[in-house]
């Protein structure tokens, strides 16, 4: 089985070209690919299928908008949506592939199709969509409470605000959230301003722990942070309402990605980066 | 850089073929191929170098009975002496390459030459040498004192039986040793016996914490398991001086592996598994 192995900031990808959705990828099959010891070690799987040729009716339907989709596994082989720096990583391996130009087009995802916009090296973008303003919460890290903003971009996040330097917080457990509020739990994101419109962060992924990298949270963080810099005075509705502009930096601890806020939608922008290629025998 | 990823009960390689000994493996470059998520992961590296081509004299003077060199290096690019579960890896990694054929033959190392024995496939077996018995010590895990053997098998060890199964205790924190009796540090191996002639294990090592698997700690619980079953009533120093024979399975988190004693020395034989080939472009 041939392979390419890529990340963006850290958070790492086993991408499989099959091109006419032929390889059989069976949970057991991912979670060995994706084992750091005894297979290749990843946070994921991307299969590289051609739209036209998937399994999926949902996906098949965005053949005309994309060429390619990137049919994402997790590292226990469940499937999943979406995820934004592997779509990143996606595209940059169709580049080098030769398998798309450089510029702006469409993949197709389970959650329909994203943009991608890339040159022949360098950072990937991609839309993340709208991001949605729901209100304010609170997490319980450590016996202290953190004041944060709720938003979902696709999947729930709480951001909070923190005057200390991120590396000093214990994220080995993780942070308690009142059920009453978060049904479905949440990403918590606790980030501190570090510069004009540049702002550090980590992150506790819902069901995975830390993580070295989180696309959505970075997206949910600079929302926060657009929020927090708002002018004095508003009530807590108006700065919940003001209009999203301009870039964000976000440093996570894989490295930094900016967040870009234009015509009601957002955008992720980072490293995508090839590391090794070849073939896999289990 | 062409390489071969492969394990031995889950401890990890990178594999880089090197025969006119030409690469330039600083530490900077072995720490980011070892990186689990930014490289291809591994927990050190094996440079396939022929042994008349080293720079070290100690290791030229192998050549006559080892035609190849491991250079084993440890995840933070350290140059490192032996690893038992490296050198099945690299046996098996040579016979697969065609630059060695089935059978028992030398590999040089940085400790001397190594005797292998292996057939076309399955597992590869490495003399690790006479392992030496140094007395009794004690170690502190949890605010508990586990007692045990100290041997040295090239490194030093603390091999301690328990009763419970290995599976309950807490080896995130380094066990607690008295200075005086371990100067150079140890290895602490716990076991506990789980059918005849088979124990299962535990190990922290000493700089890396716990790890899936150690072929040396496999050693030393073998010889301590060995003492362990001794007839009852002799003086802990005739305990100590037992004849070392017949075989020891060793059940470690990463898999199984057999210890086998015989003519004063040890053998070590498990699986010795190679997942995955290719270019790496860091």
């Amino acid at each position: 089985m041939r392979f390419v192995k890529g990340h963006g900031t850290e958070n790492d990808f086993v991408i499989l070209p099959d091109p006419g959705g032929d390889l059989d990828l069976a949970p057991a099959v991912v979670a060995a690919l994706c084992d750091r010891r005894a297979g290749l070690g990843a946070d994921g799987v991307l299969r590289v299928v051609r739209a036209k040729a998937a399994v999926e009716p949902a996906v098949r339907a965005q053949a005309d908008a994309a060429e390619w989709f990137m049919d994402y596994r997790n590292a226990d082989g469940g499937v999943a949506e979406m995820c934004g720096n592997g779509v990143r990583v996606f595209a940059r391996y169709l580049v080098d592939a030769g398998l798309a130009a450089p510029g702006e087009w469409s993949v197709a995802t389970r959650s329909g199709p994203r943009r991608v916009r890339l040159g022949a090296t360098g950072d990937v973008s991609v839309d993340m969509g709208p991001p949605e303003r729901l209100g304010f919460g609170t997490a319980t890290l450590g016996g202290r409470e953190y004041h944060g903003v709720r938003i979902s971009v696709g999947n729930p996040h709480l951001a909070c605000r923190v005057t200390d330097p991120v590396a000093g917080l214990d994220l080995t457990r993780p942070p308690g959230l009142d059920a009453a509020v978060f049904p479905a739990g949440a990403n918590v994101e606790l980030f501190r301003p570090v510069g004009e419109r540049h702002v550090e962060m980590r992150v506790y992924e819902r069901g995975s722990g830390e993580t070295r990298s989180c696309g959505t949270g970075a997206v949910a963080t600079a929302v926060a942070a657009a929020m927090a810099a708002a002018p004095p005075g508003g009530a807590p509705e108006s700065v919940l309402g003001l209009p999203l502009a301009g870039e964000w930096t976000v440093d996570v601890p894989g490295g930094t990605v900016v967040v870009a806020f234009a015509g009601g939608t957002s955008e992720l922008r980072g490293p995508a980066v090839l590391v090794a290629e070849g073939d896999v025998r289990l």
